[in-house]
């Protein structure tokens, strides 16, 4: 997907938030807004709007130094997540098709984007997983989805976010573990999972797990590490989750890739064709 | 009031809003997006908001031509400020004090604001002025703007937006009109009222009426005409209708400028100390 003119505010909007989390001195603060608002002058429009999430990213670790600014928080809703999943599999394990639920679990908390929301509260995380449950979600796009996962032999899952990554844990658990790799962020960037976090998730107990060596959020792949890429070429089937994801793989002809997220913003839902606020199975070779 | 960080956002999303409004091709929108973001990227903070307004808006000028952007909003927003003033003046003429009335009315319609909200309808014009009756208001302030304006000999009214303006007319219509000059924008910028709507509104068949020969959506002076100059120096009370007018005015001194306006901005908000949302009476020189 490429970028468009409305990504602008959101890309200001996510260095504020950083340099506010940074809590460097003015004058740091100035520097990274200069240079941000310099690159955006020079934007590319027909690359993903990831790629200069990227570059924000950069000037953030050259001004302050390299460091995972939402550390805290994401350690904050990696232990959320674990701690309200006792109650919620309690909850799913009586559904007439626990896959459906646990699909719609993961998608829900995809709502977990400091990209998107920085001042992403425990109440608008309980909100979004409370409410999985009556949402719709497309049942021909879920049996697409399970017939895919049957078929391939191999299969890349390419996670998203801090706290997201317990219930693709959950729903990963329901899924042929041996055909199955995840990747995470090769470095930390916003709130995106890294190699800790399937750690911390649990994750790297039951499937194999690579960090995909690119500190973009999204996957980039020309910034992606060889191991990677012998991954995303090797797989017959990705599943893609959350807008990052979206963003930068939904221009990647001849591949598989079903994307599963929450809709989020105004250029996506256009991009995809369905309103915000959407749990979206997006199939790309069916669609 | 300097520039804020957070005042980068609101400017990037004013020129989308212009942008769209101009209707244009993209390849003339990714101009003004880059030629905008190239002028913020080396802004005086210590400057007024406005002064980069006005930047935005020639670089507008620039691209498309000279052209009032939002002319059919400002001619829309008059004629219902118009039509719906004689309902109001009936409301308003039982009240204990008509001259409070009419100030949180003038206060009210500042909600005209296509800068702070391109998207801004009838609707929310209505509920600003019907609610206007039933606003607090400090009355030590509104005591203090009687005293004024019964103390001084010349009056420079500054005005604000279109729409707006016809409530002022209605406010200055309580003053003694002989002391009164108003002064209106020197060119379209936002939705700022120019001679033009000095005329729509009648304003200018009760009062002496200039332009600020400036086409920034405050008041810099440094950007004024002569006569707008000498208006300025001779007032011995200035009444500054608005954020734009705050923002370049605050830092002004030994001149008494009594500031009455919507806040309408977490920025000024802090700036002046109060909620968003109030409606202020703000004498500098008492503060």
């Amino acid at each position: 997907m490429r970028t468009y003119f409305d990504c602008v505010p959101c890309f200001i909007n996510q260095t504020l938030g950083l340099v506010k989390s940074a809590n460097g001195t003015d004058c740091q603060a100035e520097k990274v807004l200069k240079q941000v608002l310099t690159n955006l002058a020079s934007i590319d429009y027909s690359s993903a709007p990831p790629v200069m999430a990227q570059k924000i990213y950069r000037t953030l670790y050259q001004v302050y130094g390299e460091r995972d600014f939402y550390y805290h928080e994401k350690q904050r809703f990696n232990t959320l997540a674990l701690e309200v999943l006792p109650d919620i599999i309690k909850k799913i394990i009586v559904a007439e098709d626990v896959f459906t639920e646990k699909v719609k679990l993961s998608i829900a908390a995809n709502i977990i984007d400091f990209g998107k929301n920085a001042h992403l509260t425990e109440h608008d995380v309980f909100k979004s997983l409370d409410e999985a449950i009556t949402r719709e979600i497309d049942q021909e796009k879920i049996q697409t989805l399970k017939n895919a996962i049957n078929k391939a032999d191999k299969i890349l899952y390419l996670c998203d976010n801090t706290g997201e990554i317990v219930f693709d844990r959950l729903l990963i658990e329901s899924m042929p573990l041996k055909k199955i790799t995840c990747a995470v962020r090769g470095k930390p960037v916003i709130n995106d999972a890294t190699l800790e976090d399937a750690k911390t998730s649990g994750l790297i107990d039951i499937v194999n797990v690579i960090a995909n060596g690119s500190d973009a959020p999204g996957t980039v792949l020309d910034d992606c590490s060889p191991e990677f890429r012998k991954a995303f070429d090797d797989a017959d089937l990705i599943i893609a989750k959350g807008q990052g994801n979206y963003e930068t793989l939904s221009g990647v002809e001849n591949k598989r890739i079903i994307f599963m997220l929450l809709v989020k913003c105004s250029i996506v839902a256009r991009d995809i064709g369905c309103p915000t606020g959407m749990f979206v199975i997006h199939d790309k070779l069916c669609n």
